[in-house]
This record gives structure tokens, C-alpha cells and sequence, in this order.
């Protein structure tokens, strides 16, 4: 589509020109200007030409969180090309099924995963590949042992229908989906925050420790451009680097995950520190939050600001305005301005405090997922996208999340599809049933736990069985405990009922008295 | 057009779930909630269905600044009308042509223009004519002697596509055309003006003295349910209420023209007083700034910001951030992040420091003139809208404007278009050939003056003519003086040199010694 008033100036480029000499990104190694940033985007993207990419060229980066994979963002932007985030924690199996599926035609790494890079392009020899490397000495990244295509021409703006990224989620079905992720979401999610949280272009500062290769990183890079702010990079979470980094360099936003906040204050307590008053929003993403660390949060004064979303939003859709996180303490908030929000039961619009399918519509919510027309429809009706979260709206229009997405459990801020590791389970020949469920977790939230009932004569223990899934698996999905039992509960139409497997584990184990 | 994500939920609705009892809207008399605004839009709408208004009709509002108006252009939105707002220094000849030309459905008017309504409508049989009433007491808006129509439905959402509100400009030609406002273009102004000068939601509170039918004032409106923040209204301009509302109420942004800001400078002097920091930014619009006012400004540490924009643009296009205030004095700053800018020198990119015609892009521009496809296609060519006015960009981008479009005067911030006023001169049985160009005048910055050759045998007087030209053209436009003269500079070709109107007159003044 190519609509009248859809095309923006390139971001980057623009923010380049506003403030050549403003810090863009910072990391503990190195920290480049928007004029830096611009010019090692054009550069790399020159390179990207010359190994053969073009404009829809779908191209797989597996990367740390760092300066080789923002360039690697914005050099596929100025080539109108398509990022596919690889999750670095996915197994090669996982890697391998995922570059199938949505067709990669080059994979691009940075230094710390050139060896599964290189296992991964042994699976798919037609792959283009290509290394990213940091220079600290020349301040560059480039793609090793590639010259530049000064000729392919560059884009200098960008169209906001076209398709930025696709990034995989599993969801209910346990089949991971790739969601497209259009210009168009990126900046209305990026408006629509800066609207509610507000925007201080002269002093704001937004820390990221959150994997780049999730939508609520990556969102943060184009956030980066599109308000001409400086980014802090980590490539992990360490609470007191990160605490540190708030002391001293005047972040007023960061992002993070309830287990992540946890670790911060405790680093705090640690320290007898408080956080300064440049600190001035703590996004609190990536699932719902014990209460008693919001409480904890207001009790010190930490501005705790809790947002509910998805990678088909784009990231946070709804978020609580810093002046409700008191009043409503647990509450999600509000829909950004952009988003529309319903909660649906029964194909109804519920009454407030009703629970339902929360559903939401706007520019920042995806059209669909690649290449999968059935499951775009069953997910998406006349605009309004089905999250298969349930949650409901009080009498003022605030959300509150009762249950992410049917049984999906949230370790650590990763999303954990029951279904996708109970397929893994099956898969195996001597299992018969398999059902997955959480199972809290101090210090991860949640972690995934499996019941396993074995086909008849099967003398298959649980070591053998996690032996089985380790490959197919990423850490984070593999089950803590498998449990082998003699049936699953399910209801009468035989579907399983995993909200009941908790349960069933207490029956299960011996009384204590 | 009906392009999927272009639906947004209405702005002032939302505003109101926000933020139900934060104060929207502040005039000298009485201020509103945005629960209350919302409220009263509502039952304006009803009013209006009642009236016969429906999608699309287009409405022409003839009210100054004030609640009535702010209501008006709300309830508009809630049915998908159009407003046409009038300009109320027009002539009645003028808002005749106006209304004919726009083929407006009906006419609402506030209790000050009353009596030219009933004018308009004498003029108009078919006119669906209202009036609005502003009741203190009972804190609300209505449209005298009209049942609300509780039937008729309203719109929950805005379609960006649609049209806003159609806005007449003269131009070149001397012809008023009526812009189309979208709401797409209201909206990417709001956001594109919040990321230069940022948005503190919390804090905000912008102060509006500009006409509401110009576009710099109109706009404020949709900022102020877009931002969700407090706008204060004043109907006319008065340097020291406006100097105590800074001082008193919080005011964080004021929009003025030169010859505002000369005299709330004068009336600090006054008082021996000067502006607190809770005023961030004084947007100066309006035609360029004479540089001593700018350097006073400067001295003074009044955070004044430069724009240039029009009512093709929505208002801001380009803007002088706040931090470049000082080392760009003089310029019109960046264009905004969803603008884009070219200097065009016969149909070429101009390098910087060479002037040429200031071209703008982006979804902030408009499409087009309601009914006139000639003037549309001569202006706007692949999306770039030619404005006319002369300028340059510097290295590294920054906007001068050398002259605003061709020959436009700017009279204490209106436009005046010489060949609108020639026009009428000319329309006079005995005039042969007229010429308009401003001169300088220390209130106004300029005002028009006009000079005129006579046929043979006339015997005209300046005074006639000025008594013949006085019901055709609004105050501000009328000649404040007409020189009577033998021939008018014309190059070769016969072209009118309208620049060498002033040398003209010099050369005809007595010579001083």
C-alpha cells in the first residue's frame, strides 16, 4: 500500500540532523552520537547490500544485547529490509525451525554466537551469513570480510504500512507465529507512550536491560530515534551495574520485568541507597506483579509505573499513569491513547469487573501473522485482536489481568507456552499424555513443571525424558520437575485442564500427617 | 477511505475517562473539567442532529474565543461535520462569498455575532441558522431553542482520513480557497510539535489568545484533548491579563505573534517584573520576528521558540528548538519529525544558502483545496506542497524564511494578500490598474497600502475610494493608505512588480531639501 502521508523521513537520519553531536546509545564499553549512529547504520547497510540483501529481504540477527545489533536495526531499516529477531536462548532445533519458517535469506550474528551461526548455516547451506563485528579502537561495526555496495540506493524514508520486523510468539496453540510488526506500530506505540508518560526531550534517558530480540526491547530502539533521546544498553541484567547507572547517569526510564525490580531494591537496601528524582519512570512490564513489591515500590517513593502488552501491541498497550500507581494499586491502567480496549465474554462486551478475553484495536495492534491466514483470522476480528489474556475493567476504564493468556506461564519475563513444550513431550515415542502447567518460583516467578503419563510397558524415567528435551528446548522452557503419573485430569469433553494440575500434584504427593 | 488502524477513539472522550476532573478548558469567566466538556460536546451534538446536521454537513461557526466555540468544534467531531469557521473580522460581503463558496448546510453563531448571523441568514434563506448560549449559572452551552435529537448516534471514534474542518486562506491569487483540515493532520501536528518541545502531562498548561478561527489557534484545541492538558482561552488579547495568567496560573506554553509578545515585554517593564520558569516555551509564529525583538528575548532569558507554518501545514511545520534558540538566531529552526522540507530553485533541490521556494511533505500537509482541483494540482506535486514563501536552509538545515509567499503582507499576525485587495479596487468601474505592498508600521509590523491609476477623466479621490473599499474588506485588510498615481511599475511582460511599490512611492514623494 502506498497511501498518501505514510511516508516518514528516516528517523535515525532525521534525529542525526536535529543533534549530531547528542549521545544516542550508551554501553559500558562505548557511546556513539546520533551522527555515529546514522553513519555506521548507512555503512553497515552498504555491506548488507553487497552480501545480497535487498528490500523485503527477510534477515535473521542473532545477537547479545549491543551496539552490532542496534546498528544491524537500523542498516536493515535504511535497506527497507525485514528484521527477524532470533531469540539467543532458543536451542538450534528451535533456531533451525524458526529460519524455515520464515524463509530467512540471510542469518547475521554478532561475535559471541558466530559458533552456533556457523551450525546453524551448516542446517541451511543457501543461507547468506555474515559476522558483525565491534571495533572499539575505529568505533565500528562491521560485517567481516565484506566490502560495500556503494551503488544499491538507501532509503531515506520510511514507509509506515511497510513491515519493520516479524517476531515469534508461540501462544495457545504451542506452534510458534511470527507477528508482523509494521513502522506504523512502532510509532504510534512510541507516540502513544510519550503521551501518557511524557516526553523531556532534553533530559531523558531510557536504560535497557531487557533482550533486544523481544518486542519490548526493540521498541525501546526505535523509541530512541523517534524521540531523539539517549539509550542505555546493558547486555544483561545486573542490579548493581543497573543501579549504579541510575545514581550516575541521570536514566529517567527504564524498563524491566517484576524480577528485575526485586533484585534492584534489594541491591539498594544492600547499599542504604534511594533512587534520585531524575529516575522519573520504572515500566514495569512483562506480566503481572506481586503486590507486595508494588506496595514496597510506594512505600520508597520508586515511580513504579505498570503496563500491560503483547508482541501484537507492540509492546505496552495499556500502562497506569504515574498519578493513578497509588489509587490503583494492581491495576494495569488505561489503553494508550492510540488503543481501543474491550474485554469480550461471550462475544459480548462485558460490564465493568465482568472477567472476559481482553481485546484490543488500533495502529500500534498488528494486522496479522506471516504466512498464517487462519490463525490472523481466529485472532483477529474486524480490527479487534483477541489476546486470549483474561481480565476486566472497573467502573473508571482501569484494567486488571487475572490470567495471561489461557495457561501461559511467565518465568523471568519469557513467555512459556504450556503447549509448545507438551508437543516436545509427545513427540516422544513412549509418551502418551503430557500436560504443563507453573509452578511459582521466588525468583523467577514462575517455572514450568510436567506431568507425563507413559504409553503402557514404558519403563522411561524423568532424567531420561529431560535428557530427551534438553536439545529441543530452550533453559528457560525446559520443565524443573516432570512428573510421571498415571493420568491427566481432563474434562469431559477430554480436553485437558491444566489449570488443575497444581492440584492434582498436591493429591498426588504424600500427606504430611 | 477507510485505511484499517485509521480509527482512533474520540480524543476529547478519552481525555475524559483519563482525566475526569482535571480542569480542560480555563477562560476569565468559568472553567471546565474535561468530564464536563465531554459532557457538554455530547449535548451540543444532540442539539445540532436536532438542526439537521449529519456526517459531513458542513457547519459554519461564527463565534469568538471563548466555551461556545471550544464546544462547538467538539460537538462537531462527535457527528463527523465539518467545521468552517469565519473569520468574524470579515466584511459581511466577505463571509457571504465565504459561505456560498463552501456551501455550508447550516450557520451557528455565539451571542456577539448574533446580529451579523441574522444578516448572513437573510442573505441565505435556506441556511439552517442556531445560536449558541453561553449560561454561567447552570455551567453549560446550548443551542438556543433547540430539543436535543437523543436518536441520532455519535461517533465514539475519529476517522483520520476524515475531514476536520475546512479553513479559507487566500493565497497568490487573491481568491480565497478552503484548505481541508484532516484529522490525520491535527494529529500529526499535536505529536509532531510534542517531540520538539516536549510534553509534560502532569504540568502542561498552554495559554491561547490567538484567534480560534486561524489555524494556530484552532489547532491548540485539538492539542488540548490530544495531550490531555489545561488550555486557557482568552477572547482577546490583552498584554497584562495575559502577563498575570503566566504569573499566577501555571501557563507552560503561549503561541503569540510579534506584536503580542513586544507588548506583554513592555508590560513586564512596567511592572519591573519578569516571566517565572513554569513558562517553558513562548511558540512565536506568525511571520518572521524582527531580530531585535528576538535578541531582547534572548537577553531576557524568555524561552521564546520560532516557527513557520500555515494553514496548509496545519500550523507548525517548522520550529526552532528550545536549545537552539540562541546559536540560530533568526531562524525558523528544523522541520518537524513528521516534515519534510526542500528548498526548490526552478524545479531543483537548492544547495544550502541558496534561496528558493519552501516545499513541505508529510502527513501533516494537506492534500488539497475543497472544490478547486486547478489550485490543488498547482500546488501540491507528488505529496510536496509549494507554500510560495521564499527562503533558505543553512548547512545543516535550519530554516530562514526571506519572504512569506510572494507579496503577503502580515498584519499583527493575519495575512493579507495584495491581489485579494487589488481585486477589489480593481472591481471599481473607474479604476484602471491597482498595487498593494505593506510598509512598516511599529504596532502592526506592516500594514497595506495601495497604489492606483485612475481612466481618463477620472476624478476619484483617494477618500472614495477608501468609502467604496470599506464593506468589501475586513478592517485589517483595508488600505491604510491609497496613493493615486500615472503608471504602476510593471516589468516587460506586463507583470505587476509589486516589490517596487515602496521605491515607486519614495520617488514620488517631494524630495526633502
Amino acid at each position: 500500500m502506498n497511501i498518501p502521508g505514510s511516508q516518514l523521513p528516516n528517523w535515525l537520519q532525521r534525529s542525526a540532523e536535529n543533534t549530531p553531536q547528542k549521545i544516542a546509545v550508551s554501553t559500558p564499553e562505548i557511546e556513539w552520537s546520533f551522527a555515529e549512529l546514522n553513519q555506521q547504520a548507512i555503512q553497515l547497510a552498504r555491506q548488507l547490500a553487497a552480501l545480497g540483501v535487498r528490500q523485503n529481504s527477510r534477515v535473521a540477527l542473532l545477537a547479545s544485547n549491543g551496539l552490532p545489533f542496534v546498528v544491524c536495526v537500523h542498516a536493515l531499516m535504511r535497506l527497507g529490509a525485514i528484521l527477524v529477531p532470533l531469540n539467543v536462548r532458543l536451542t538450534l532445533e528451535e533456531q533451525v525451525w524458526l529460519l524455515r519458517d520464515v524463509d530467512a535469506l540471510a542469518l547475521v550474528s554478532d561475535q559471541q554466537y558466530h559458533t552456533r551461526a556457523s551450525e546453524l548455516k551448516q542446517a541451511f547451506p543457501a543461507l547468506l551469513e555474515a559476522r558483525l563485528l565491534l571495533d572499539l579502537a575505529d568505533r565500528q561495526v562491521t560485517l567481516q570480510n565484506i566490502a560495500p555496495d556503494l551503488h544499491t540506493p538507501l532509503l531515506d524514508e520510511i514507509d509506515l504500512e511497510a513491515i519493520q520486523a516479524i517476531m515469534y510468539t508461540s501462544g495457545t496453540t504451542g506452534t510458534p507465529k511470527g507477528v508482523l510488526i509494521t513502522y506504523k506500530m512502532q510509532w504510534w506505540n512510541a507516540l502513544g507512550s510519550s503521551l501518557n508518560l511524557g516526553h523531556h526531550p532534553e533530559s531523558d534517558c531510557w536504560l535497557l536491560c531487557m533482550p533486544l530480540f523481544h518486542i519490548g526491547g526493540l521498541s525501546i530502539l526505535l523509541k530512541n530515534v523517534i524521540y531523539g533521546i539517549r539509550i542505555i544498553v546493558y547486555e544483561k541484567f545486573d542490579a548493581r551495574s543497573i543501579n549504579q547507572a541510575i545514581q550516575a547517569q541521570g536514566v529517567s526510564i527504564i524498563s524491566v520485568v517484576a524480577v528485575m525490580l526485586q533484585r534492584m531494591l534489594a541491591d539498594l537496601d544492600d547499599r542504604q541507597q534511594h533512587y534520585p528524582t531524575t529516575l522519573r519512570c520504572v515500566l514495569l512490564g512483562g506480566g503481572p506483579a506481586p503486590r507486595p513489591l508494588l506496595e514496597e515500590c510506594a512505600r520508597r517513593h520508586v515511580p513504579v509505573v505498570q503496563t500491560y502488552g503483547l508482541t501484537e501491541s507492540c509492546s505496552q498497550a495499556v500502562t497506569l499513569a504515574p498519578g493513578d500507581a497509588l489509587r490503583k494499586l494492581g491495576s494495569a491502567g488505561r489503553p494508550l491513547l492510540p488503543v481501543q480496549l474491550h474485554i469480550m465474554d461471550e462475544e459480548k462486551v462485558a460490564q465493568p469487573h465482568q472477567p472476559g478475553i481482553i481485546c484490543l484495536k488500533g495502529p500500534s495492534i498488528t494486522t496479522g501473522y506471516d504466512h498464517r491466514p487462519e490463525a490472523t483470522a481466529a485472532t483477529i476480528t474486524d480490527g479487534w485482536l483477541a489476546t486470549g489474556d483474561i481480565g476486566y475493567v472497573d467502573e473508571e476504564g482501569y484494567l486488571y489481568v487475572l490470567d495471561r493468556r489461557n495457561d501461559l506461564i511467565i518465568s523471568g519475563g519469557e513467555n512459556v507456552y504450556p503447549a509448545e513444550i507438551e508437543a516436545i513431550l509427545l513427540a516422544h515415542p513412549e509418551v502418551e499424555e503430557a500436560g504443563v502447567c507453573g509452578q511459582a518460583d521466588p525468583q523467577w516467578g514462575q517455572v514450568p513443571i510436567a506431568f507425563v503419563h507413559l504409553k503402557a510397558g514404558s519403563s522411561l524415567s524423568s532424567d531420561m525424558l529431560l535428557a530427551y528435551a534438553t536439545p529441543k528446548l530452550a533453559r528457560y522452557k525446559l520443565p524443573r520437575a516432570i512428573h510421571i503419573v498415571d493420568q491427566l485430569p481432563r474434562n469431559s469433553a477430554g480436553k485437558l485442564l491444566r489449570r488443575e494440575l497444581p492440584n492434582y500434584l498436591i493429591a498426588k504427593m504424600p500427606k504430611k500427617h
